[in-house]
C-alpha cells in the first residue's frame, strides 16, 4: 500500500491556484448544500507525523465555511474524558446534523499507538473489528465519513519535523520526536496498513493521501471530501422517500419464552421485607462508597412494563445510595439537540465519572421497545440496534463500567388491578393516561419485543435480570440484591482502574503521553 | 448570629414522623408544582463540617421525587473546570426551568476557603458584591435560589467529624479535619458570618439552620425549601400577565455619538492591504501560538451592521490562526435546552480552555440589540442586561481571558449599496433576506442601542472597539491589528495564569486541594 514510489505528484503554484479557485467554489456550495441536510459529515484526519496535517486543516477552514467546520484536536486528554469510557470523548464532539467535525486523531489513535508500542500487536484485529462496527453504526444512522490517511516518505517526514516552524512546538510532541520517527518508521507503517486493511469497509473506505508536495495533497485531500459530499447528496435525492412504519415483525431465531418463565408468584411479606430492605440497602450504601473508593462506576438500567412498579422500585435504590454519588435520568421525547444527533448520544451524554452510579429512569432500549413497536424507529433501524446497545454496552464494560440491567415484569392481570387502583385513587389518577390504555392493547406486541431485546442483548458483562414485579416488595428486595451481588463481584475482582486505551494506561513507545 | 444558645430544639422520633408525613407530602406537590413552572430551583446548602449536609441532602432526596433533583457536589475540581473561568463550573449544572438543582458547596466556598486561609480578608466584601449581584441576576431571571447555611457548635462538631462513618473516609477529607476545625472553629464562624451579612438580600435571604438535632435539622430545613416554593408559585400566580413587548426607549445618561465620530472616510489601498494582511495574520498566528504557551484564552466577540463585511473579516482572523486553537461560533435562535436556561447560559457553554480563542460571530451582546430592538426582551430585561453582561466580562478577566469586542461600522448609504449589490450578484443574493430591509428601517433604533451598548459596557478589560467599516481592506486590517495587540499587551504582562479562586492557586489553610 505504502510502497516509496517516485514523486510523481507536484504541481506548479500556478496550476495548483488554476486548480483550486473551481474547487474552493464547488466545496462552499457542497458544504452549504450539507447544512440542510439530516446527516452530519465526520472528517476523519490520519496519518504519519510530518505529513502535514495541521497545514491541511488550515487550508480546508480556509476554504470552507469555517463556522460550518468544528476542529477537534485530541491533542490533551481531560480528566474528565479519562474518567470515562474511551467513545465519550468522540460522542461528545459529534457534529450536529448539517454540520462537519473535522477530528484530528480519532478512535484510532489510541489503539495504533498501543499496537506499535506492543511487542505482539495480537488484539489490533479485535480492535479494527470494533471499530468497523462503530463507523458502520454511523453510517447507518446517515453519518457521512471521510476518512484520510497522510502518508509521508521518511526522507520528508525528517525534513519537516526537523524544520518545523517554532509554534509547532508548542504542539504536545516530545523533542525526540523526529528520532522516533525515523526509528520506527517502518513498523508504524506496518501497523497503519494493517489498520487500514482491516477497516477498510465499502462504506467507510478509506483514502490514502500523498504529501510530499503540499499543493498536490491539498487538492488532492479536499478533492476527494468534495466527492464524497456529492456522492452522499445524490444519495440522499436518489433514495426513496420514507415509507410508513413498518409493522412489528417477529425476529428470526428460536422462539423464546424468558417472561413466561418468571415466577410471579414469588412474594415476601411485609415483616421480612422490612428486614431485608433495611439490609441490602445498607449493603448498597457501602458498596456505593467502594466503588467510589475503587473508581468504578455503575451504570444501571431500569425497564418495565406499564404500572410495573419501576419508580417507587428505583426510589429503594436511591434512598440507600448517597445522592453524592448517582445521577438518575429519566428520559422523554429528545430535546432538538439530541434529535440532531444518533440515538446513542442523549445516554452518552449522561454517563458519569468513575466512582459513580448512573441510573437510567428508561433507556437506550426503548429504541428496540416502544420505538420499534409503536414504529417511531424504522425496521431497519431497530433491527440494527441490538448490535448497536451490544457494542455500547461492550465499551462501557471495557473501560471498567458495572452494568446492571433490570426488566420489571408483572402479569397482564395485575396491571389491570394496578391501573384501576389508580383511576379511583386521586393522588394517583395522574399516573394513568389514555396512552398506559393504549400500550396495553399492543400487550402481545410488546411481549415480543422484550423477547427479543433479552435474547439479543443479554451479555455476560451486562445481563438482564427480570424481576417478578407482582408483588413489589418482592421485586424491590430483587433489584436492590441484584445491585449489590454485581458490585460485590465485580468490586472482587481487583481489576485495575483502565483508563481507557489512551493515555495514562497505555505507555507510548516514544514516551509521549 | 451564632451565639452559642441552649440546646432548645430537640425533637422525639414520634413528633418528628408526625410532622414528616405530611410535609413530605406537601413538598413532592409543591415539587410536581414547580415542574410545570417556567423557573428552576436552585438550593444552596453552606455549612461547617460535620454539621449533616450530606445528611440532610440524602433525606431530601428520599422525600422529594430524586428524579426532579439534580445533586451537585463540587468535590473535585476537573481539570476542563480549572481552565475556565470560576463560574463555568456552576453554569453548567445549572438545572432546567422547572427542575432543582442541589448545590453542595458552592460559589461561596472558594472565597470563603481563601478568606479562613488569608492573613486579612480584606477583599471579601468586593467577593461578596460580585455574589449579590450574580445572585442578583438569577433571580431576576427568575430563579428561586434557596441559601441554607448549616450551624453546628464546636463540640457536637468534633463528635460528628470523629464519630464519623467508615465509608465518609472516602469524601475529599483530610484526616486532620477535625483537628483543624477545632483549631480554626472561630475564625472560620467569623468569616461565614461576614459572607453571610454581606449577600443576605431580600431576594436571596440566608437561612440559618441549627444542626444539633438532626431531625429538628431536617423538618427546619425542608419546612424552608417547601416556603420557598409556595411563596415562589404563589407570586407567579399573582404576577401580572405579561405586558406587550415595550418600545424601545432611550437610556438615560449623557447623550453619546460614538458612531458619529468613527472617521469611515479611512481606506487602504489594495497593495498596502496585501503586505499589511500577510505582516498582520503572521503576527496573529505566532501570537495565537504565544497565548495558547502561556495558556491565556482570548474571547474575541464580533457585532456589527447588516452586510458591514463580519463575515469575511472573521475569516481573516480565522484564516490566521491554527484551527487546532479556536472555536468559531456563531448564534441563531436558541435551542430548547438554550431556551430552558439564563439567556447567557448558551454562551458561557461555549467557552474554551485555557490557551484556546473563543471567536463569537454574534454574541451575548444580542439581548441589548436585536432583542431590545425587536421587543424579544422586555424592558426591564435588557435594561438589566448591561450590568450581567458586564459582570460576565468581569468573571472572564478575572480567570485571565484576554476580552476584544469588535462592532463593525458602516454608513447607512454604503450599507444600502452593498444591499444592492447583494441583489444583483447570483451568489450573494441568499445573504439578502427581506429582514435586512426590515432591520435597515429601524436603523435609528439600532444606532441608539449600540450607543447605549458602547457607553455601558466599553470597561478597560473588555473594551469595544469600533471599526470603520465602509473601506473592507481598512476593518480587516483594524481588526487583525486590535487583535495582534489586544494579545502583545496581555501577554507581556507575565501575568500567572490564574486557574480561578479555588484549587491548585489558592492554598487552603488545612492543606486540602
Amino acid at each position: 500500500m505504502f510502497e516509496p514510489r517516485p514523486l510523481e505528484h507536484t504541481l506548479k503554484k500556478k496550476a495548483f491556484e488554476q486548480q483550486a479557485q473551481p474547487l474552493r467554489q464547488e466545496l462552499l456550495e457542497a458544504q452549504f448544500d450539507l447544512a440542510g441536510r439530516n446527516y452530519p459529515m465526520i472528517i476523519l484526519l490520519s496519518g504519519l507525523e510530518g505529513a502535514g496535517k495541521g497545514a491541511f486543516v488550515h487550508r480546508l477552514n480556509e476554504w470552507m465555511d469555517p463556522r460550518l467546520i468544528d476542529t477537534n484536536a485530541f491533542w490533551e486528554h481531560s480528566d474528565e474524558e479519562e474518567s470515562r469510557p474511551y467513545y465519550w470523548r468522540f460522542w461528545r464532539r459529534m457534529p450536529r446534523k448539517g454540520s462537519t467535525g473535522l477530528f484530528i486523531g480519532s478512535w484510532y489513535s489510541a489503539p495504533m499507538d498501543a499496537a506499535v508500542a506492543a511487542d505482539s500487536p495480537g488484539d489490533l484485529a479485535a480492535t479494527c473489528a470494533r471499530i468497523t462496527q462503530f463507523e458502520r453504526m454511523l453510517t447507518d444512522d446517515g453519518v457521512l465519513l471521510v476518512k484520510l490517511f497522510f502518508f509521508v516518505s521518511s526522507e520528508t517526514q525528517q525534513l519537516q519535523l526537523k524544520e518545523e516552524a517554532p509554534h509547532n512546538k508548542q504542539i504536545p510532541r516530545v523533542p525526540a520526536s523526529a528520532t522516533y520517527c525515523e526509528k520506527n518508521y517502518d513498523r508504524i507503517l506496518q501497523v497503519a496498513e494493517r489498520m487500514i486493511r482491516a477497516t477498510d469497509t465499502p462504506t467507510c473506505p478509506w483514502h490514502v493521501v500523498e504529501t510530499e508536495d503540499p499543493l498536490y495533497r491539498d487538492l488532492s485531500a479536499a478533492t476527494i471530501i468534495l466527492r464524497a459530499l456529492r456522492t452522499a447528496a445524490k444519495r440522499a435525492d436518489d433514495a426513496a422517500p420514507q415509507k410508513p412504519a413498518t409493522p412489528p415483525a417477529a425476529l428470526p431465531g428460536a422462539e423464546s419464552n424468558y417472561l413466561a418463565r418468571v415466577d410471579l408468584d414469588q412474594t415476601l411479606a411485609r415483616d421480612n421485607y422490612k428486614r431485608a430492605l433495611k439490609k441490602w440497602q445498607g449493603r448498597l450504601q457501602d458498596l456505593a462508597w467502594q466503588a467510589r473508593g475503587r473508581r468504578r462506576s455503575l451504570v444501571a438500567v431500569f425497564e418495565g412494563w406499564d404500572a410495573a412498579g419501576k419508580g417507587s422500585a428505583i426510589r429503594r435504590v436511591t434512598q440507600a445510595i448517597d445522592p453524592r454519588l448517582f445521577k438518575l435520568v429519566q428520559f422523554a421525547a429528545p430535546t432538538d439537540e439530541e434529535s440532531a444527533q444518533h440515538y446513542l448520544w442523549r445516554f452518552w451524554r449522561h454517563l458519569q465519572r468513575d466512582g459513580q452510579a448512573t441510573l437510567f429512569d428508561r433507556s437506550w432500549y426503548g429504541r428496540v421497545l416502544v420505538e420499534r413497536v409503536e414504529g417511531f424507529a424504522s425496521e431497519t433501524e431497530w433491527r440494527r440496534a441490538y448490535d448497536e446497545i451490544n457494542l455500547f454496552e461492550w465499551q462501557l464494560q471495557e473501560h471498567g463500567c458495572i452494568a446492571v440491567k433490570f426488566w420489571l415484569h408483572i402479569s397482564k392481570e395485575e396491571q389491570l388491578l394496578r391501573f384501576k387502583a389508580r383511576e379511583v385513587t386521586p393522588h394517583k389518577r395522574h399516573k394513568i393516561t389514555p396512552d398506559d390504555w393504549r400500550n396495553r392493547d399492543k400487550w402481545e406486541d410488546y411481549r415480543a419485543a422484550v423477547e427479543d431485546m433479552v435474547r439479543r442483548t443479554s451479555t455476560p458483562h451486562a445481563p438482564w435480570t427480570l424481576v417478578a414485579g407482582d408483588d413489589k416488595r418482592f421485586a424491590r428486595i430483587q433489584i436492590l440484591k441484584t445491585l449489590c451481588r454485581a458490585l460485590e463481584v465485580n468490586l472482587s475482582q481487583d481489576r485495575p482502574v483502565r483508563q481507557s486505551p489512551t493515555g495514562k494506561q497505555v505507555k507510548r513507545a516514544d514516551g509521549r503521553q
